[in-house]
């Protein structure tokens, strides 16, 4: 195999991205000068030395140099440490944190348990928020921040199930209208939604 | 910038990626393990040190170790050297060889020239092209295999009038109903020109 097919292969493994638009990425590569694509190489290989993993969010960050083990959100004792949110993935926890509306600690789940998904520990860091949860005494309730389909509620009932017995509560975000959505190009189920969780 | 940020934004340059999928990709490459990401840098070095450049057909080819100037087709003597089919890219070049229907040479033009384009010589190959018709006597006639839309068609333009002194025939792809095209979805133009190219 030619470093062009090898190169697209790896590619086509990225997430979203087919075997064309692997090929693509290739050539567009070979279109670039050295300097693009050894600043690509170097900035690859700096990202495994510099970035850990957080041993209580899970979530991955700079550790600039510096011998962590928490991330900033974590280590902040400013934070409300009686809710705990559970979220899919990193991209998740920044979009949260990004709305400012919620200052509580984070969990990132690593994925979600589709329906049907025999083994759910190999799909999510369930260990590890076995651990988290055991080790928070503060915590009081259990925020379940699920994408809004059926795999994020699969994911949901899993979790609540899982923990049934534990004396904490568990809740899920509001569903309804997105801020900006017509009335006219909601789905029934949205509208329905919001029609449940209208507020008086 | 850490390094998170600084390898979203690399892959934000490349084709068809927006900050999002730029970033997903980031976390993808921090949940692999280390041989996906070794794998990874390995074959972007390879690439350039594997890969060279056609000086016929300016397509990027592997070399295989060998000291080679011209790519399988260029060399290949047994192809018809009377006509020279120019395409947009490497990938252009991939589909309509695939396609098996063409035995002459290419050349690979590295893109298109948009409409009100005022250097179209940063756009394309325009001085390699030069070289390429001036060198190859044998040029009878030059395909002009561009993508079906207004960019393609300037770009044909462009190449037919810079060219028109010449003693060569231009032709173009022909235009109609792709296979498995229903009537019903075809749009206007696609139809227009179907009835134009009709065969009797």
């Amino acid at each position: 195999m030619n470093s062009i097919d090898k190169l697209s292969e790896i590619f086509a493994r990225f997430p979203g991205i087919g075997p064309r638009q692997a090929k693509r990425f290739v050539y567009f590569l070979l279109s670039r000068n050295g300097d693009y694509v050894g600043e690509l190489v170097r900035a690859v290989q700096s990202l495994k030395k510099e970035i850990v993993q957080c041993g209580e969010c899970m979530r991955f960050f700079a550790k600039d140099g510096q011998v962590l083990k928490l991330c900033s959100i974590c280590a902040d004792d400013t934070r409300d440490s009686s809710m705990l949110m559970i979220v899919p993935r990193d991209i998740d926890f920044e979009a949260v944190e990004k709305s400012g509306s919620y200052k509580g600690f984070y969990f990132i789940l690593g994925g979600v348990v589709p329906i049907l998904e025999k083994e759910p520990e190999k799909r999510i860091r369930i260990k590890e928020l076995d651990t988290r949860i055991k080790n928070a005494k503060d915590i009081k309730e259990i925020i379940l921040a699920m994408n809004a389909n059926i795999d994020g509620e699969n994911t949901t009932e899993f979790i609540k199930q899982k923990y049934q017995g534990l004396p904490l509560i568990f809740s899920t975000l509001g569903r309804g209208l997105s801020t900006g959505a017509e009335l006219e190009y909601a789905d029934p189920e949205t509208l329905k939604n919001a029609f449940l969780h209208r507020t008086k």
